[in-house]
């Protein structure tokens, strides 16, 4: 039986999980491939650590030396995260012809063009599948199954750690900050969670995924990214009156040539199926020409799940590998001579429907004053609640809907309506998407 | 730029969404290939009616011999459905080293294994994504993405007919006959329903999965089916008393080196993935050792999602052709010689949580008897719901959720039980699983 040999860099929780898979699962690995994936080396500065497995002997290093550019080894998998030393790493395996397997959002968000461009001049494979979405294919089904449709959209809940903090903040009515503890305590949230709360690791993501969909360079510059630290409580509870659920969502569509990518809190309505995701679970929804509406969900963090994602691209490169295939499917969906720069519509100039939730002192003239400014700035209600609950001293809370409106326009009416005396609060602002 | 010539046979609803995506989505599919997926021809008997659409001149015949077995077709597209001539047709292409695509699952179920032998004698690819969930990439999910995990189980819902009628009844409290005829007038339902309604349509796709998660040969006549027509509108008012939906339910699972497939209507907890999917929308639901649990959710049927599938399979085998490497990934996910037969779960030694509706005499003996009598055969109540409402004269409802039990013990139960004097009329039973 032939063998292909593999070499790990990173021997940390992910890293276990894919050593775990290699060596528990290697008979209906080597079934399925009809090769053997043997893992030959594992590079990491720390190789004391009991990783709770018995690995063979000497398969451990501290010297990358043994892997990189060994012409035993035929794909590197990185799985040390960050920058530096990933990058050079990742470039050096794909210089000696390697081919390399990567869980690295980060490191492909800000230069995963150049180290793609490195992959194709060197005739290897860089595979990702585990940088988005964790355990969930969704980078193979946009990649393959799909090369049949022309993609309008793609919208996900990408990050598990924001996924699990809305969920209990609607389900149990609590704080940012109590959920955002719970979450570190049960070890679903980092010590800093900014990257997570804040957005950005799922900005990072769909950078990649905008790029897959729409044939374009990746730039994590183009989005416009906001977290979820400023949400209430009552917005929960509102947003529950109004049919919808809060989510951290990333979009990308394509629409009139041209791009929209942004990562925000969004209420969507009940009834769609991404508003049916909870607690740690991530979720990808597409929607193409061919295909119509489509669903991926799974675990997108965690040990184990990413895990499969990685032997999943060690299987397919192992494939490619054994039939003398390499580059069998380009990096970014698309053939180099494809992929053009896009023109990205700017945050001002998207459309959408607004949820306000506005904090007045209590006088009969404040709604009459908010309807007036929205309307004179084209911008329609569709629907209010008046009075909110648990309102203290002399202040009331109004919250609407909008109808479709400009984000532009939107801007400008709120500037102007919190700078009325009557207005006791910057105005609340979610996003609500209804036709993903 | 190279040119991977095509033939499609069948030029039905699903032949001329082929066609449509191949000619309209052209550039789109040449920019991720790098090469051009052409129609060269399409047969049918008939080639006189309107599709909608404009094709060149001279693609259209109705002489197969045009297509198969012409040297210039690299992949032929089966579309015509049915055991006969499809059966023929794709052997006959297979033995003149033409790559087949097909989404004929009744054809799959019944001569699969034969066929795939033939395209594994002649070294071509027999692809088959749109057989099984229609435009959801269930196949290339299990068959390549999750090549690293052992899997336990999955579970699905197949079809998209069935769904629609009990998310109706379940939403509208609507009998069965009169939701089948509204399905039937929506186009959504045959005028011959059989195949759908009595399950067998879902159980030919369930044949195909258990091959392909469980490395063992395609066998139809293992499966345990029942369809849904018996089902009354009382049941889902029950089932969301016990906080369950009603879905039928394609169920393979491996355990203790047993497979147990089976295909019945089923009660799955309110906040279960798979009970959240609705009208013709499918499903499918896996549980891998190193993945654990994923959803794969889209349009299970159609025109323009079933072909976005035929056209994925074009262009992986296109990729293949291209890199001199057809035969890259097994037809059933393992290597032939790792493909055994397995032991399967005979029905009677199943265990499951049951469903029991009661329709007895109102005396004030019928519970305890009952409940007796599934004592003394090992069966258990977790809950039980007396007096149905709308129940008319004499008799009234009893219903009941059991702890897991043994099928065999049930039915045992079931026999005493319903020739009791008391009882009314034969008991209706629905399996409950909680644990998917």
């Amino acid at each position: 039986m032939k063998i292909i040999n593999v070499g790990l860099i990173g021997f940390g929780t992910i890293g276990a999980g894919v050593a775990k898979v290699l060596l528990e699962n290697r008979q209906v690995i080597s079934d399925r491939l009809g090769a053997e994936l043997n893992l030959q080396k594992i590079a990491d500065l720390d190789i004391t650590t009991d990783r709770g497995m018995t690995l063979p002997d000497g398969i451990l290093t501290t010297n990358i030396e043994e892997l990189i550019g060994n012409p035993e080894i035929d794909i590197v998998i990185e799985l040390i995260g960050g920058y530096e030393p990933a990058r050079t790493f990742v470039s050096r395996a794909l210089q000696s012809k390697q081919s390399v397997v990567t869980a690295n959002k980060a490191l492909l968000a800000k230069h995963g063009n150049e180290l793609f461009a490195l992959a194709r001049e060197n005739g290897v494979d860089f595979y990702y599948e585990a940088s988005v979405a964790g355990g969930i294919p969704i980078i193979k089904v946009i990649r393959e199954a799909l090369a049949g449709n022309r993609i309008n959209s793609v919208c996900g809940i990408l990050n598990g750690t924001c996924n699990y903090i809305l969920s209990k903040m609607g389900d149990e009515g609590a704080d940012f900050a109590e959920v955002l503890q719970q979450a570190q305590d049960l070890g679903y949230a980092e010590a800093d969670p900014t990257f997570d709360i804040e957005g950005i690791d799922t900005a990072h993501k769909l950078a990649i995924l905008t790029s897959l969909a729409f044939a374009t360079p990746i730039d994590y510059e183009k989005i416009h990214v906001e977290g979820i630290s400023a949400i209430k409580p009552v917005d929960f509870a509102f947003a529950r009156e109004f049919g919808y659920k809060i989510k951290l969502l990333a979009i990308a569509k394509q629409e009139d040539e041209c791009i929209e990518t942004r990562v925000h809190p969004t209420m969507i309505p009940e009834s769609h199926m991404l508003a049916k995701i909870d607690d740690v679970f991530n979720a990808v929804f597409v929607n193409a020409d061919s295909l119509g509406s489509s669903l991926y969900y799974g675990q997108g963090a965690g040990m184990m799940a990413t895990a499969s994602a990685v032997v999943g691209d060690l299987v397919d490169i192992a494939r490619n590998r054994l039939g003398d295939n390499l580059r069998r499917v380009p990096d970014l969906s698309f053939q180099t001579a494809a992929i053009k720069p896009r023109t990205y519509r700017p945050m001002s100039e998207i459309i959408s429907q607004y949820y306000l939730r506005f904090l007045a002192h209590d006088k009969t003239s404040v709604l009459s004053k908010i309807a007036g400014i929205l309307g004179s700035n084209k911008i329609s209600i569709a629907s209010v609640i008046q009075q909110g609950r648990g309102q203290s001293g002399d202040t009331v809370a109004i919250v609407m809907q909008t109808h479709k409106a400009k984000e532009k326009d939107l801007r400008l009416a709120l500037t102007e309506i919190d700078q009325l005396s009557i207005i006791a609060a910057p105005t609340a602002v979610i996003r609500m998407e209804s036709d993903l």
